[in-house]
């Protein structure tokens, strides 16, 4: 049963109707953990269906000193949205509905419950997209890709969630229905909340509303698969891509371990002798689709490339890469996946960093990403039920992050800190920051109800 | 003399040598402005060379409760750099170094005194630029750039100041050193201080280091000129081109009194019977351009068009646009300017409301401005010494600014809030949000030293 005071529970059965208001442990259950694979089950589950429900269970919970975790759709990977501290799990999928699609100002309104693919659908029979893309993108909400500031493969050239958002409505930890931003897209009337707010994993308010920006669709795609003999040559093909002037619309490092995993599902589909590869894709005109491949294929020759060609069939080669992480859970279902980034001139010495550890610490690891932004996922293929390696694991990503931190890189690209890289956020920011980062907290939700134990050590 | 207290000026020499600390009132006259023509005169000015200088002017400021008004080269028009209670003008135009120019991650890193064109200069040569483009490109500082959230013509395609920079370094209100952001094109670890601080006016912080994110520079342009036979042909044309693919880099829209104004210096550049028009540029590879006038001329075409067609000589054009601000001035040195947004399906709305508030006030108005992004600058050819008219002025512009709001659109797209707009701003931010930014502003600046009496009424 849960463990919430009786009076508390009375009012919140008041404010949700029951089917709208988890109590059992079983239907709970589905509300107590996320792609992170960690478990901490909710006292209670409810379903608001507007900004007013949201306000209220907000204050009510204020009142309480209640836990309140926002969720999405449960995709995360760094386990933002886990009631780690018990409380309220407040899911946001019942509030799906998109209020404006807008093509003459380019915008879409949404409701936070909305999925990415909804979106996605909406805006295209106008020529639009949105353009945040994470491989979650068929079942990941918006309001959860805006509350980890989410990315993809396509934010190389488009950037990440953050710039694709013109406002918001809230409700804050304190209670406080707000507005953020405008609906147009120029405004620096007041201070940036939107972008406070995006990437702050539910910390700071519940997003409600979201006025998302459109971009037109590109009229035609080019993909280029590029096999190298070894990552050093790979990583020096990246450095040289990012350094003329077409910006790949895409651009994915696979190591060798993720082209074995590749190779295993799909006999014959890559060349043998190939250690990395890249998979890029380039966008625009379909007249400029060859001009564009000219120009990537003459950055992406070097001594070490075997081999760099235009494919005609990208969808085969793209569903093969989102394939990758599915296929480490097969072999390693507890992996520990991180989304490390370095500034693109220092790939290569990070690629022989990771090498280094990897074989330091024993340790199996498979690393790809979106290299054209230094975004590497870098999964540790550790079997959680052998304690002497899962300590070495420890360690290893310890020193991982240390390297990373010294290259000008960031802990996390995309992810989000939630509460798998709290214990090592203050090795990225400094204490006089992450104080000031504590006080902005302590203003939007004073009494720390809004999904606590996240972020901050 | 300068009205601040012995012991304060004591220290205030202690910290800044002769040549860097003004307290002669001729020496401090020249930052007693900036393009809102409003004249309050700092007590003392001071020059700092880095972080650490401001860092303990502010504590010394905080010590005394003496204001702190941060200043780039002085360049904006909503007033945001004038001491308006007096106190220290802190100019940054001594910080001046290009510290990084870091071709192969995009990236350059600066201190706030380096001009917007220095930036473009050292970024060029790699084959990238700075997209944030304000007419005062040549002379306004890129720590006012990023104060102000700037943008330019150029921000219908590529966005405004918040898009360009990864990261910051600042110094608080209360005299902590903070760093914001990464080095990286992606990142998600805490909370978006550094668009927070974009745009914030130098009420939150001093902001002493941006690492700013280049774009490659289009290798080709293409220009076209439409003219219309009514504002409001023009305005259709601006939605339509909007609503296809094509993005143009530019679109700025020119009305009537616009046109008159370039007539006057330039007989015969444009045709008689034009009343409004619409300077487009779209950029791109040379093979795409074509294509791309074609997409805009389809666009252009309704029933109001006299006559569009591409421009040899973009040049003439892009001078004669340029020129406005300052003809506009010498015909009404105190017009009132405004650069309010509006989304841009509601320009026509919005012109004919232009037009009827005008005639209503009898007042003479002059509308150009980026017209993609729906940011037009309203010009009120006021005589200041002419009491009765600047009455009928200030009503106007407040019925101006209703009906902007009414419309979804916003006060300012990229002069900001300063001082001019203060007594505005509460139309547009409810008290809710409003309360949050001060609470906000308070944990940044707890006794209130930076830049007080701007953007809050």
């Amino acid at each position: 049963m849960s463990s919430l005071p009786e009076p508390f529970l009375a009012r919140l059965k008041s404010l949700f109707p029951a089917e709208r208001c988890y109590l059992d442990v079983v239907d709970r259950y589905a509300y107590s953990y996320d792609n992170s694979r960690k478990i901490f089950l909710p006292d209670a589950v409810v379903f608001p269906l507007d900004a007013e429900e949201i306000r209220e269970l907000i204050l009510l919970c204020n009142e309480y000193g209640i836990p309140v975790t926002p969720r999405g759709r449960g995709t995360g990977t760094a386990g933002g949205s886990i009631p780690e501290r018990g409380g309220v799990a407040l899911s946001l999928e019942r509030m799906r509905k998109i209020l404006a699609v807008d093509a003459k100002n380019r915008v879409i309104v949404a409701e936070p419950g909305v999925l990415n693919q909804e979106v996605q659908e909406a805006a295209k029979p106008h020529g639009f997209f949105w353009p945040p893309d994470p491989s979650s993108s068929a079942y990941c909400s918006i309001g959860g890709n805006l509350a980890t500031g989410a990315g993809g493969p396509h934010a190389v050239k488009y950037g990440t969630t953050r710039d694709h958002v013109l406002g918001l409505r809230a409700v804050t930890g304190k209670g406080d229905a707000i507005r953020a931003g405008c609906y147009t897209t120029k405004g620096v009337v007041g201070y940036d909340l939107t972008r406070l707010l995006i990437g702050s994993e539910g910390t700071l308010a519940v997003i409600t509303e979201a006025t998302l920006k459109l971009t037109p669709l590109p009229q035609a795609t080019g993909g280029i698969a590029a096999h190298y003999r070894d990552a050093e040559s790979c990583a020096d093909a990246i450095i040289a891509i990012m350094s003329q002037s077409v910006t790949p619309s895409a651009l994915e490092f696979l190591d060798e371990g993720s082209l074995n995993l590749i190779r295993s599902r799909h006999p014959g589909m890559l060349p043998e002798n190939s250690k990395a590869m890249l998979m890029i894709e380039v966008d625009g005109a379909p007249s400029e689709i060859p001009e564009y491949c000219s120009a990537i294929l003459a950055a992406c020759g070097n001594s070490g490339m075997i081999d760099a060609e235009r494919v005609s069939d990208a969808q085969a080669l793209w569903s093969a890469r989102r394939a990758l992480s599915p296929l480490l859970r097969d072999i390693a279902p507890k992996k520990i996946n991180e989304d490390i980034v370095v500034p693109v001139s220092r790939l290569p010495e990070l690629l022989r960093g990771l090498e280094a550890l990897s074989s330091e610490y024993g340790l199996a690891n498979v690393n790809f990403g979106h290299a054209g932004n230094g975004n590497i996922h870098v999964n540790l293929l550790v079997d959680p039920d052998n304690g002497p390696e899962m300590g070495r694991a420890e360690s290893c990503l310890g020193e991982i992050f240390d390297l990373v931190l010294a290259m000008d890189g960031t802990l996390s690209g995309e992810h989000g800190v939630g509460r798998e890289k709290m214990p090592y956020v203050s090795r990225e920011i400094d204490a006089v920051t992450m104080d000031l980062m504590k006080r902005i907290k302590a203003v939007f939700d004073p009494n720390g109800i809004l999904n606590p134990g996240k972020l901050f050590p």
